[in-house]
């Protein structure tokens, strides 16, 4: 097999973007769109490929991760030839060198591939599209075989070459002796004053040889990122594509339009994903999970039959079987629920271990907290896990019943059975079995008078 | 006036959907869409209408709801002629048979009574439609006095009759003694091996009887679901024509886009529903009713002037007029409140009776409570209703006024005019008029030392 | 330059509104319709326009601001030359009148400059627009030099006529002379018997006059409101324009579809708007703010790099630089949250002045409050500040440590370096470095038996 040596172009500075941030870091369904383009061309190559870099460069490389990727600096943006002339050195003789943007990050490894196996008899190729407008493109100019005879750019077109849907979409593939010998001759003779890599069609056609041109399937595919208008736009398109394959694998999701993925999310059978609902990094949901509107989960594992109820809030907690959680609930980092717990309403769990069927129903904060089994944890419920400087653990056995409005003040220990009086400030350990509070005596006063409106 | 005998197609697999649910249950817009169909087929009769079902048998008859059904089992899915033969003897020879699908809850009435209305002087009517793209479907030929000559599926279909936009949607009607006279005509020759009900048209032309087409205004009413991205498309367009009547109706809708409603919504004059609201089950709003952002509700009555904040979730609650609740709020089933009380944020309520203009303005758990006229409940207070295997009640009285982070451990009782004091454990009676409160002595250690961070 | 002078007809009932607030009130962006097409105006003039009214009249006027507004009141609505009429004399004669429509909100004053620039040398311009559907709408018949020669209606339009694209907004401008000559002339002699403006046009031609039609560049601008369908029409495409705008100007918006605002929003740099937000009123956000989903935020400034965190409500607060808000944090007027301040998840602040640094992370409700720098209020604070008729304030010094659940009952101070245990109810001063607490002891009950389910 013939090696492909991918030069991605990524030095552009994106000025239309008004960012500090390179444009090409923006991310496009949580990645950023320079990393969706290597990932993309790395489908092409076990090899090394090469990334062009300028504008924010330093930034650029400590973002970006990968192996096999060459960076090569362009210190002057001298134009797309004068980009691709800083990396083709890098590229056997013999290799196909494929020229991507990174600032296209909708581009399928499955159509960059077609372009490269297109190459043969040709001697490049070029990526075109048929945008719905394509006024402003550069316009493929065929001859009667289908070959491309030349681009012509919109300011050079006449009325019937105006007419032409198919354009220029930047993306070539060529082998790099060719590209050597082309891109040695461009010169900057426009009124920009850069090498165009467009111009490597025209000497291709001088050689008399072979320019083919693989259309696109779908345009959007080679849209590319200027402002912020288009980011979102494509960010919208990442995320069409990106349901429907959830929903033609089998979860049903309320509104596509309203599903945000940003990252990996494995589904099993029959989940429900119900409106507005974002998932971020990695997120793991069993079959006939229930997610209800509004919940944002990002780095979790959610198990079969869980049901996590409207405006929840989950991050790198894992959530067993039949769990039930909230509404309003928010599980932080290190949340483990065995099957079946319950996290209510206005709950807040962190670093929390929670047993098979224990329940922290209403307004509570567990943090480093171990909790067994079969417990009931009432209302208002707080284990006072910092004092300060420290963090200490709560540890409760199973069946415990904690009463509402409890304060457990860490560390501390509530043993298996442990019964705790409502509104008890708990500092020691509460024996197993017994009933433990804390409790002011109850009185009332007598002809007592309710405050009066003050004077300002 | 002609009997009409409507027989649903309902036993399809759907393996596309990828579901352990039958496909036809899959609900659109809250409902199974074989309950769709059911329902509107039942605008044409007072009598019986057949229908065929096959896969999750048992599962489709439970969940199906509805008087004057006959459920006709379907062994092998050998084909929509097949099928209709199952039922066919059910109708009287003179009824007229409606063929329906359960996989298209959107088609409405009154096409199908047009359908039915069309077959006189015809022999039978098939419901047609000019979908955007019709490739894949059969098309309608119909002779120079627009009867239907022929249906021409995809792969017979030559270069002009691939033109056609008016295509099948398989939905006809017949006399049930035609239908019977062709069923048993219909052979099984064909790839699939299948006995097609489309083959009747071929049957009556061949008996030179007139087959009229009937053109479906709208294609969408046609469309089946096959899969789950068309499972959405549907439920979309059912959202859409919900929300557009509730919008003519005198409702303003924020975005049409972004309400859903899954259940029968009543709505009074001059309401307000903003982003992102989702209404489940039987909803009725009086008039100038504000729903703010991201609410969930389902099962409830909203009295006149009521205003619900952003992101609360209420479920089988009745809100009095003027009431104002959230943001944050979360109103549980048997939660009944008086005009003008207030649930503020982060506050709980089940099982409720709120008297007239009572407050709970923050962070709170109400439940298993009845609370007379003008109450304050303070911030932080719980109805401690549990105590692990019992729940109890809790009774408040008129104008009193709880500090707060009480616990009220029910049953318990807090007379008129009594006052609770902050932070009090409640167990006995309050008595009426009172100051009652549990409290400890304040404290200060001079000369404490803070903790210092511990060396781990 | 030649004075213009708008009258904007206002006076239609907007019965398919089906609402008791009359039409021209209902809020597109927030701000009522009429109110956008005056604001929109003024761009015009610095001299009077005229409003004329109708119905509600009162209403309107106590909600429409502005001045230079002059009200006239037409009291039966006799059609559109009969409520220019009411306002005519109020022009001078050599002023240019303008006449505009308060049911269209999104027209540009661009668009309406140019009509009025277009005027010379003819002596009526109208502005035309080309919808993709014309039908009902009256058809602009031109000469052969581009001059109007007639509007055709659509019932008196022959099949020529009906396939005109371009149609009559109702737009126009002319010397208030000739309006004054035109609109004495014009007659009632039609179904609805009424006084049509769109005469003028006719009587213009007769009078040999030049009619110019000047084509509106985006047909919405021309759109008027009938029903809360097509307000709500308006109401998106409004938002698109808002959102493309902070877009453009450097604002990552997640999904533009999903960010409304209804008021003045003022961004910095690299600002980032998350899902489904709403911002109300004047909205400041600084340098790389980041908005999570699902927020509804009025009347802020949130200063450079504060991340607000999904589901947080924002009402009249400052949100200093760096601070970290949310999830589920309500912050309501009067907060004023100085740099790296930290309110967590279900907390409430009202009328709280809080220090640098100092956290409130879980459960709380801070409302009149001054807190100092590097505090940390425990989970599930509550400063008691009402007691039932009177506010009182709450004064915490600087490096506090409020352990969990504890009330601080108002007026209260609580001294620099305190440290509060957790639990306790705080109604004196507690002195500075010390501990205070209110704390009953801790006991256990052995033997104790656990309630067993009672029988019913």
């Amino acid at each position: 097999m013939i090696q492909v040596f991918p030069i991605i172009l990524a030095a552009g500075q994106g000025t239309r973007m008004r960012s500090d941030l390179p444009k090409v870091l923006h991310p496009v369904a949580g990645k950023p769109m320079l990393q969706h383009v290597i990932d993309t061309c790395q489908n092409l190559t076990n090899d090394r490929l090469a990334v062009v870099y300028g504008h924010g460069g330093e930034q650029v490389k400590q973002v970006i991760q990968g192996e096999r990727i060459v960076w090569v600096f362009q210190a002057k943006q001298l134009g797309t030839g004068h980009a691709v002339a800083q990396a083709i050195d890098l590229a056997p003789d013999e290799a196909i060198v494929l020229v991507a943007y990174a600032d296209t990050p909708l581009i399928r490894a499955e159509t960059l591939q077609n372009l490269v196996n297109s190459l043969e008899p040709a001697a490049l190729s070029v990526l075109t599209s048929k945008p719905a407008n394509p006024t402003g493109y550069g316009r493929i100019v065929r001859d009667e075989h289908g070959a491309v005879k030349c681009i012509v750019e919109e300011k050079d077109a006449d009325a019937v070459q105006k007419t032409i849907q198919e354009i220029n979409t930047g993306f070539m593939a060529a082998k790099a002796l060719d590209f050597k010998r082309w891109l040695k001759q461009l010169t900057p003779n426009n009124a920009q004053g850069e090498y165009y890599l467009t111009d490597c069609i025209q000497l291709a056609v001088q050689e008399q040889l072979t320019v083919n041109a693989v259309l696109c399937a779908d345009p959007m595919e080679a849209e590319g990122i200027n402002d912020r208008v288009q980011l979102a736009r494509l960010e919208r398109i990442a995320q069409q594509q990106q349901v429907k394959a959830l929903m033609l694998g089998g979860v049903t999701v309320a509104d596509p339009a309203r599903l945000d993925i940003r990252g990996q999310v494995k589904a099993g059978k029959d989940c429900f994903i119900d409106l507005n609902v974002l998932l971020l990094g990695a997120v793991e949901l069993g079959d006939r999970v229930i997610i209800e509107p509004n919940c944002v989960i990002q780095d979790a594992i959610i198990g079969s039959g869980a049901h996590i109820k409207a405006n929840s809030c989950i991050e790198g907690a894992v959530v067993g079987q039949d769990c039930e959680i909230g509404p309003f609930a928010r599980l932080r980092p290190g949340t483990l629920l065995a099957e079946q717990a319950k996290i209510g309403n206005f709950v807040e769990t962190k670093k929390a271990k929670i047993g098979k069927g224990s329940k922290v129903s209403h307004l509570s904060y567990i943090g480093d907290t171990e909790m067994g089994e079969a417990v009931n944890i009432g209302a208002g419920t707080i284990t006072c896990n910092y004092d300060g400087v420290n963090k200490f653990k709560t540890k409760i056995g199973d069946r415990v019943f904690v009463g509402s409005c409890s304060q457990l003040v860490a560390p501390v220990t509530i043993e298996d059975d442990a019964t705790i009086g409502a509104g008890s400030t708990i500092t020691k350990t509460a024996p197993a079995g017994q009933l433990t509070l804390a409790r002011a005596k109850q009185m009332s006063v007598k002809g007592w008078q309710r405050p009066v409106k003050e004077q300002k």
